[in-house]
C-alpha cells in the first residue's frame, strides 16, 4: 500500500467542488462543497450517538439507509442544529438542489453542516451558489471542497492510498489491479466548538457491497476516530461517510475474505492517518500524544484504558508542560473502569528524542528530569502503558491542553 | 439550622492540631495534622473508586471497617501513592504513632495523605514531629489542622452548623438540645494534580450508630462531592470520613426516622457547602458554575445530566469567556447517556445580575448579548436546564476552565 496524492478525487470517477456562497462571515473563505461520483455507488455511514442531532444528520441517516449515496453537499459556517422543523426543511432542500443539478434523486445525496448552531440556514445564498458549485465539479476539486468544510481547522486533513488485492489461485481478482481510497476530514477534535464537529468523507473506486462497506467502516471508525479525544465532548453533527463506485474493476467484495481484509486494513489506515491529523490539529494543540496500552485483557479493554489516559485533562496539561508525570497516567488508568493490576503496570515515555521508562511493575523508577524534558518537548510523543500480560493492545490519540485551547473556546461565537 | 464558627472543633469533645514537620519543601507551611475525639466514636467513611489506591486509603479502609474510628493523622506534601509495600508500612506506622500518643489502638486511627506521588514518605520527620503534634491538640486547633492538609488550595474550606431535633410526642429527644456538625476539606476539584485530591473530615457530637452514619454519609456524598467536577479526573486518594462522639446527649439514632432525616439533611447541607467551596476554589477558577437540571425522569438521571454539563470542557471554557453558549449545554446534555426530549428542553442562564432564558422548547430564543455578558461576568453563575416534565431534579457544581488551570497543571511537579 502506498500513499498517493489527490485526496477524495484520487479514486477514479469522483469529482469535487468548493465555493464561497456567503454563509461564513469572512469574505474570502469557501463555505459550500459538493462531492459526486460519476457512476452509481454503494455507501456506508456512521453518525453521532448524541441525543441532540443536527438536521443534516437526520436527513443523511434517512437517505443513507438504501446504501446508495453517491453525492454529498456540505457547508461550513452554520451547523443547522437546534433549528427545528425549518432546519429539517433546509437540510432536505439542500439535497434536492444538489439532486436537480446532478440529475439524481435526493435519496442519493447526503448533506453535512458545520458551524454555529441555532441560526437559520441562509438558504437563498445556497440557492444562488448552486450553479457555480455544480459547474466547478472537477477531478482537481478536492482541495476546494476540503477548504469549504473547514472551521477552526488550521491544517488541511486529507489523504489517499493505493493498493491491490493479493493474487489468488482461483484467479478471481487480477493481480496488481490498483484500488484507491481517498478521504478528507474537518474537525479539530472529537468535538468542535458549537457542536459542529467531525465530518469525514471517504471515496473509493473499489467494488464492494454496502454491507461489507459498512462492516469495514465500523471497524475503521472504532480503531481511529473513536480513539481520538481532544476534549471528551461528542458533537451533534459527527458523520463519517464512504462511497464506493467500483470503477477500479475488481471482483465485487460481498463477503469477508482476503480481499475484504485487505480493503478494510487500508481503510483502517486511512482513518487512523486522519484521526492522528485531527489530534495534531486539536484546538490550540502544540503536541500530538499517542497513548499505547498493551497487556490488557482484550483490544476493547486496552482501547478504554488508552482513551482514558489520552482524555485526562491532567495528563494533557502535563503534556503541554513537557512534564513526565506518570502519576497522572496511573490515575487515569485507574478510573477508566477496566480491571488491571497496578502492581504489574509499567509506563514509558518516548519520542524521536529517545525513550524513558519511568514506572515498572508498580513502582517508580529513578530517571533524569533533563532527559524526560528533552523527550517530551518533541512535537509527537508516545505514552506506553503495559498493564499486565494479556493480549489486548490498542492506541488512542490526543493532544496537549494549552492556553490556546482556552482562548479558542472561551469566546468562539464572537 | 444555623452556621456557627469553629469548623471541625465546633462539635463538643473534638481536638485538633497542625504543625510543620518538614514533608513540604516550603519552610513555612504546615504539613502534619491530627484530629482526635476525647470520647469513643462511631464512624463512617467513603473512599475513591479508583483501581490505583494510595496506601492511606487501603489502611484507613481496613481500620474503618469496625465503625469505631476516633482519630485521624493526615499529611500534605506526599501522597504516599504508588509506593509499594514501603508505602503501606509507612501508612500503618503513622496510625501506630498516633495511637501511642493518644492511648488508643491503631485500629481506631485513620490516615490520609496528599501531595506528590511515587516518593517514599519521610518517616523520620513524622516521628520527630509527633510529640509537638500531640501536644498541640486543642479545641482551637481546627485552623492549623486544615492548613496542614492543604496543597494547591487557595481558600480555607471549612464549615460548621448547629441544629436540634424536632420535639416529639414520645419525648425521646429533649427539645432544643443542640447538635453540631463540623467539617473541613482540602481539594481544588474532584481531583488534584498528582492524584492527591479530596480529603474531607467531618465531626459531630450527635449520638448515631455507625450504620445510620454510613447511610447519611453515602447520601450526602452523592448529593455533594459526587456532583462536583473540576476536570473529570478521579483521584487515588479521595476520602470522606465522619466521626460521631455522642457528646450532644441526644437519644441514639439507630434507625431511619425524623431524627435521622434531620441529621442527614444537616450533613447534606455541610457537604454541599464544602463541595461548592471546592468548585469555587477549583484550580485557576474565576467563577463558580452551578448547573441545575429539572424535569428529568428521576434524581439520578438529573444528576447525570447536570454533571455532564458541569464537566464539559467546552461549557467550562465558555463560562470563562462569559459566553452564553447554550449550544454547548445542549450538546453536553445530549451525550450524557440519559434519555430526554431535546424538543421539550429549555435553558436559562442566571446570576446576581439577572436571569436570561436563551432556549425554549427546543428552539433558540433571541436575547441581548449585552445582558448575557453582564449576567455571566458575575462570580457565581447558574445554568438551569429543564429537560421535560418529570420530577427529577439535581444540581452539580463546577468552575470555568481558565489559562491558570493550564498553568497550574502544566508543571505541578517542578
Amino acid at each position: 500500500m502506498k500513499t498517493i496524492d489527490g485526496g477524495i478525487c484520487a479514486p477514479k470517477g469522483f469529482l469535487a467542488s468548493g465555493i464561497r456562497c456567503g454563509i461564513k462571515t469572512s469574505a474570502s473563505k469557501r463555505d459550500l462543497a459538493l462531492v459526486f461520483s460519476q457512476q452509481p455507488c454503494t455507501s456506508a455511514a456512521m453518525f453521532t450517538s448524541n441525543i441532540v442531532q443536527a438536521a443534516s444528520v437526520i436527513v443523511s441517516r434517512e437517505h443513507g439507509k438504501t446504501g446508495k449515496l453517491r453525492a454529498l453537499i456540505a457547508n461550513s459556517g452554520n451547523a443547522n442544529a437546534c433549528t427545528g422543523q425549518a432546519g429539517l426543511d433546509a437540510a432536505r432542500r439542500m439535497t434536492e438542489m444538489a439532486a436537480e443539478r446532478l440529475g439524481l434523486t435526493k435519496e442519493e445525496i447526503a448533506v453535512a453542516s458545520t458551524g454555529v448552531i441555532g441560526v437559520p440556514m441562509p438558504m437563498e445564498r445556497i440557492e444562488e451558489g448552486m450553479a457555480e458549485l455544480a459547474a466547478g465539479l472537477s477531478c482537481n476539486g478536492g482541495d476546494a471542497a476540503l477548504e469549504a468544510i473547514m472551521t477552526t481547522d488550521v491544517r488541511k486533513k486529507h489523504t489517499a492510498v493505493e493498493f491491490s488485492f493479493a493474487p489468488r489461485t482461483e484467479g478471481q481478482t487480477a493481480t496488481g489491479l490498483p484500488i484507491r481510497i481517498g478521504a478528507m476530514t474537518k474537525g479539530s477534535g472529537m468535538i468542535h466548538p458549537n457542536m459542529a464537529t467531525m465530518i469525514c468523507i471517504i471515496t473509493t473506486d473499489a467494488a464492494i457491497s454496502s454491507k461489507m462497506l459498512q462492516n469495514a467502516l465500523r471497524r475503521a471508525v472504532s480503531r481511529s476516530f473513536n480513539r481520538l479525544t481532544v476534549d471528551g465532548d461528542m458533537s451533534t453533527n459527527d458523520m463519517a461517510l464512504v462511497m464506493a463506485n467500483g470503477e477500479a474493476g475488481n471482483a465485487l467484495i460481498d463477503s469477508e475474505g482476503p480481499d475484504w481484509e485487505t480493503f478494510a486494513s487500508a481503510l483502517d489506515n486511512v482513518c487512523i492517518t486522519l484521526a492522528k491529523a485531527m489530534a495534531r490539529d486539536g484546538e490550540g494543540a502544540s503536541r500530538l500524544m499517542t497513548v499505547k496500552v498493551s497487556g490488557a485483557s482484550g483490544e476493547e479493554a486496552a482501547a478504554i484504558l488508552a482513551r482514558s489516559v489520552a482524555g485526562s485533562s491532567l495528563v494533557k496539561a502535563a503534556c503541554f508542560g513537557a512534564d513526565a508525570n506518570w502519576g497522572r497516567v496511573l490515575c487515569a488508568l485507574g478510573y477508566a473502569g477496566v480491571s488491571f493490576k497496578p502492581e504489574e503496570t509499567s509506563v514509558t515515555f518516548s519520542s524521536a528524542a529517545g525513550s524513558l521508562p519511568v514506572f515498572k511493575n508498580g513502582e517508580a523508577l529513578p530517571f533524569s528530569e533533563e532527559k524526560a524534558k528533552k523527550i517530551l518537548l518533541e512535537e509527537e510523543i508516545e505514552i506506553h502503558a503495559v498493564v499486565g500480560n494479556g493480549n489486548g493492545e490498542a492506541a488512542a490519540w490526543g493532544c496537549d491542553l494549552t492556553y490556546d485551547y482556552v482562548k479558542i473556546n472561551g469566546d468562539y461565537r464572537s
